[in-house]
């Protein structure tokens, strides 16, 4: 009978001790960094927002990544400031330490580079995969591979690279790829020598094959050369994020394991642009990325661990003023207030006495603006606004460029600017600014190691969570 | 040796079964719900950036509630708003069914009388205790114990407290507790006839013993008879909300278990004024109350559970404006928005000449807006905005009254609001209105079944969530 007893004991240490190994040191051997830049609680809730008004209900969990069962928030402070920006941001992400806005990769005294967990990752013999829906040289993405002064040296940046040896690049290209004054060798053909594929043809792009080594596959479809178009202008010739990343995934997916982070890049551009309907279709772009990865989990549920989570937030969003949340309403616009900028720009070379009224006709197409029976009629005050804009912007002397000063706007200075401040505000959303804020940042984790994730972390905590999942 | 392994399996069971249901079920003997009346992500952050600035660094976990191992969010709509006002989703908190904005503890039909969960752990046999820092029969706690059409019903709802015949009621005193007309029977009294002592002297309070019933304990120093005074004009007179706690703590402390709500009620009124530096100081005060229950819980860790949430968030706080963050300049504020009116009012009274110099010497003196050695100059645009406000409200023959004018405020329009203003911006933070917003809220959790609440929730999961974990 003792010895019954003792088997008994030995059966349940067994188990207690296979149990609290599991608990104890969960293993990931896939992990997904995703990165919405800019994206804060209120740009993933308003997106939730305009998905129930479509479905016509309150239901506020039909993202892929609100289902999630880990769910908490993270600080995203700087060495020298408690805004970050993308660079200070990312080098927390990648290398887990802070450093000053506008460094990438090195310390704030510019003496130290830090070590990544994509470069930790591709070192230990694990894939890595790097994918952004903006320039691959730009902060988010450059942080993993990159170690410059500033976030501002695109040409350095691309030209290191193919130092990484990283085996998938995919997304935008390269900003400046022949330096500032486009006349250094070119940062594509430095990737080809160093044994790159650079694939940059819809075609191409999907017939690689598993097997290809490092790859970088550029979007053929890009604005400035560099980043996607903007979701909400419905550019049907471009690759979507979510294509790249299970593309990511096809090409690097081996028995020892990678390390993907994939960067939804313009939701802090829409944000800067206060353009709340841009920034919900951005978000439903880079939650159809999550769905890719979420699809690769349903295969090794136990080895798979996908991190959703943001760099900072961007513009101080939060939905609540005077008027009855209705995201609905940022149905009615089909353009970004950038690709507005375009129209308007294009409208005052082909018709430069054009009136107020046939500016207000594209508003109205636009934006949904001035229609009664939308729920958008315009007030006297409403009207004067774009007045100003158009006296001040359209009809004045000064060509405006879409590529500036329709982003890099200052308070409702421009006829996009005032459209879309307009409907933001009918719909409910306000803005504290054009720039990045301090909030905390959602962070949303499912796989081995999501309980490391149930209270709030620092973006440098990132990194070492992942090290230790993944031995590195 | 077929025994012995069925044996060792039988021990395995028998430790993984014991495991499961220690996992599945969870039990809550001592339940705090902590309800910070307006309090967001924001409010929380901002009293952490304080906290931070006052230390000289850049920790972020300086609350009691911010050390809690499990912390998410939570929506809070109503029935017929994305917006919820406090009695809607107080009633939500209370009974897991959402109503619309204004009613209390029932249906939006008004005709079906939702039961609490305060109502079924008295029934089940639990001790009771509700506690708030404004009046006891404003929405939120009312939510806990009343039924009525309107929570504006203040003398019905004060009539219906004694009838809920739970253990303890602390903090705040009743809104006309003689109705409208003051012309009814005493609400007080009617608690006494009810079985209820009701005591408001400090030594009351103070000397009250464990093992009295039915206790009423209201604060004997209040503002408009009904609520606390504001942290922030330091009334040293008061009992605090964690003295409250305490007291509640050691009254209704006995072997069957208790469920105790307690609200910072005053977190909103702060953030309705857009008053940074008083939200600030009442979410303090709030965390030292759930300091007290986090001493309980130490001695009870296996079956004490504490949630801290909010009912909304309150003016849609952001930390982020073109000022780099630094809530230490709050400190520079030692009166509350309200406190200044009436000290102008009184000003105005005694002095009705008194010029713009001498009102500008009060404004530093009290928010330090003026003084160059505190990193608070003032431009020339914002002396303006102060001499507009001077000009339209203390010049002039109107005379406001503080416990209106200066709380219920709108753009600027007073010298309290527009000082205010100044030194939130100057701090960093923007709100983006004088009402509640849709952002969730967070939710922070520790005890026992704390692993329901990694994922967001929605208000109307508190209760059932609750009712699960102690059994109801």
């Amino acid at each position: 009978m003792k010895k019954q007893w003792l088997l008994i004991l030995v059966g349940s240490l067994l188990v207690l001790t296979s149990c609290m190994n599991k608990a104890n040191e969960p293993k990931a051997k896939y992990v997904f960094l995703f990165i919405g830049d800019g994206m804060g609680i209120s740009q993933v809730y308003s997106t939730e927002l305009y998905l129930a008004s479509l479905n016509g209900n309150r239901q506020t969990n039909n993202l892929n990544m609100s289902k999630f069962p880990v769910q908490s928030y993270m600080t995203t402070y700087s060495s020298n400031s408690w805004i970050t920006c993308s660079s200070a941001s990312g080098t927390a992400m990648a290398s887990g330490f802070k450093t000053n806005n506008g460094v990438l990769g090195k310390d704030s005294t510019l003496t130290i580079n830090f070590e990544s967990i994509a470069e930790k990752a591709k070192l230990a013999g694990y894939k890595v995969g790097i994918l952004s829906s903006v320039g691959i040289n730009h902060a988010t993405p450059a942080s993993f591979y990159a170690h410059q002064n500033s976030r501002g040296m695109y040409y350095d940046i691309a030209m290191e690279l193919p130092v990484s040896n990283f085996d998938f690049f995919g997304g935008g290209g390269f900003i400046t790829p022949k330096g500032k004054g486009e006349n250094q060798p070119d940062a594509y053909e430095n990737a080809e020598k160093s044994g790159y594929t650079y694939i940059h043809s819809k075609e191409s792009i999907q017939n690689i094959k598993k097997g290809s080594e490092k790859v970088l596959a550029v979007n053929p479809f890009l604005l400035s050369k560099a980043e996607f178009a903007w979701e909400i202008d419905n550019a049907k010739e471009s690759i979507s994020l979510a294509e790249f990343t299970r593309k990511g995934i096809e090409l690097i997916d081996n028995p020892k394991g990678f390390f993907m982070m994939i960067e939804g890049g313009k939701i802090d551009w829409a944000c800067h642009a206060n353009d709340g309907a841009a920034s919900v279709k951005e978000v439903l772009a880079f939650d159809m990325a999550v769905a890719e990865a979420l699809q690769f989990y349903k295969m090794h549920p136990d080895e798979t661990l996908i991190i959703v989570t943001a760099d900072h937030e961007t513009g101080g969003m939060i939905i609540g003023n005077e008027n009855e949340p209705n995201l609905g309403l940022l149905m009615n616009q089909n353009v970004s207030a950038q690709e507005f900028g375009r129209l308007l720009v294009n409208v005052q070379q082909t018709n430069p006495k054009a009136t107020f009224e046939q500016i207000m006709e594209l508003v109205q197409q636009h934006f949904g603006l001035g229609s009664d029976s939308k729920g958008l009629a315009l007030s006297a005050m409403e009207i004067a606004m774009l007045k100003k804009a158009f006296d001040e912007t359209f009809d004045g002397s000064k060509g405006l460029d879409p590529d500036k000063e329709y982003l890099d706007i200052s308070a409702n200075k421009t006829i996009p600017d005032v459209a879309v401040y307009l409907l933001n505000h009918k719909a409910g959303i306000s803005w504290a600014s054009n720039d990045h804020s301090a909030t905390e940042v959602p962070v949303r984790v499912i796989g081995p190691g999501q309980q490391y994730f149930t209270a709030p972390i620092d973006n440098t905590d990132i990194p070492k969570i992942i090290a230790k999942l993944m031995g590195l």
